[in-house]
């Protein structure tokens, strides 16, 4: 059993009470990235929505998917997770639920206000044309040996076009790659010298963002990527630490 | 007479008529780097305060200042620009201005709340972090040619031992490394892609911060860094535009 499914548990009560009228007597449906091990979820997308749905207190239902299962969420309209369900309607893409979540559920907030919303989608432009790209050549093979069997080839070929070269040569010499990696945390590092979290003095979507980011590398492979003592790595410890520890308890690679 | 001043006269009166009792007479006062030439303000966190402060509609008074002038501002209790003054208050650094600013006539908003506060210190670390030292590498030695000549010594010297090379090694080659430093505004180019502002509807301080940093250049530099058609381009074409071409009609180096 999953963090996500047991804190759906905990939480249906709370939701439930508090939004009577509002919503089905129903959690929240997520179609979450899975690997071969069915417990094994390592989208940073998915993630993202996952700490979203926590911080709202919302129950959720996770649903295993392989990326070849595209006519599983083709009642989406698309073919990407995350995909959610809530209360007969669907909402696809990280972001638009992101938002979807703050407008159906306001509180607690996932990003403070009109402003917060609007420069939360910097910082998600940024964690994906710059932080994804960059993790992605440092573990891109790694994710080979979790994937599910029948979605081997499709990730190789998929990978393979997106890159120009093969999953071994993306992922090459990646040690050496590393302070660079790094450097491009400066910004994140600079935030955390006046603050506590990208949200402020709690966190907010934009916390989500980045920690979706790193929980795709934590879960799918074990190279680190922070070194010892990066301020940046002890955000992340106290963000997997919330709501129950549900990044802290989510299944690794081995 | 530059465009601040001549935004100072024509904002007197509704900030007095607003703000009776509140402030004295007199507008704000903003030390602001200049080159040999007065006219030529080319500070890029100068030109944040700047937008900042026409965007609150606060008049301003800017006193020209130059590099080796410490003792001018050091009632400030450092030696770095920007520093405003207002009604006996000093106030120094561009972050701590815009908060300064936002707290002190909230009016219209900087930020859109504490989530955008929050937000735009991590847009404003990567501007800092990231934008101003792949824009220096492009223009450095090109300041050379227009700050006070009091100040060459010291600007070359300072430059020099930050970048461990000459100001004309550190410009080298330039134009083959644009294409590098635009990738670095793919995160704005996806952002605009869905609003017209960093700040969502309206510009923000984000989009201040953006704005700020591109003046550097655009005032003291003919070398263009942004290609035809960009969509930042677009933008920032929009805010110089803004608070009566505040920033189009700034002076820029011959």
């Amino acid at each position: 059993m999953s963090a996500a499914t047991v804190s759906t548990n905990l939480d249906v009560m709370s939701v439930r009470d508090g939004r009577i009228g509002h919503r089905q007597d129903m959690s929240i449906t997520l179609y979450d990235l899975a690997g071969a091990d069915p417990e094994l979820r390592f989208s940073p997308y998915c993630w993202r929505t996952k700490f979203a749905l926590a911080h709202k207190g919302l129950p959720v239902e996770t649903i295993p998917w392989r990326f070849t299962d595209k006519s599983a969420i083709a009642f989406s309209g698309q073919d990407r997770v995350p995909v959610i369900r809530d209360d007969g309607r669907a909402v696809a893409d990280s972001w638009t639920i992101a938002e979807y979540l703050e407008d159906q559920y306001p509180s607690p907030t996932l990003f403070g206000g009109p402003g917060g919303r609007a420069h939360a989608r910097f910082i998600n432009a940024w964690a994906d044309s710059i932080l994804m790209p960059a993790i992605a050549r440092l573990i891109i093979r790694d994710l080979l040996d979790i994937v599910a069997p029948q979605d081997r080839d499709y990730f190789r070929q998929s990978r393979e076009a997106r890159f120009g070269m093969t999953l071994e040569q993306t992922q090459m010499r990646r040690e050496e790659r590393l302070p660079a990696f790094r450097d491009l945390l400066v910004p994140v590092r600079l935030v955390l010298r006046n603050q506590a979290w990208l949200g402020g003095p709690a966190p907010s979507y934009a916390d989500f963002i980045l920690a979706g980011t790193l929980m795709w590398p934590r879960c799918s492979s074990r190279f680190e990527l922070l070194e010892v003592g990066d301020p940046v790595g002890a955000w992340q410890e106290r963000l997997l630490d919330l709501y129950g520890g549900l990044g802290r308890s989510a299944k690794r690679a081995a």
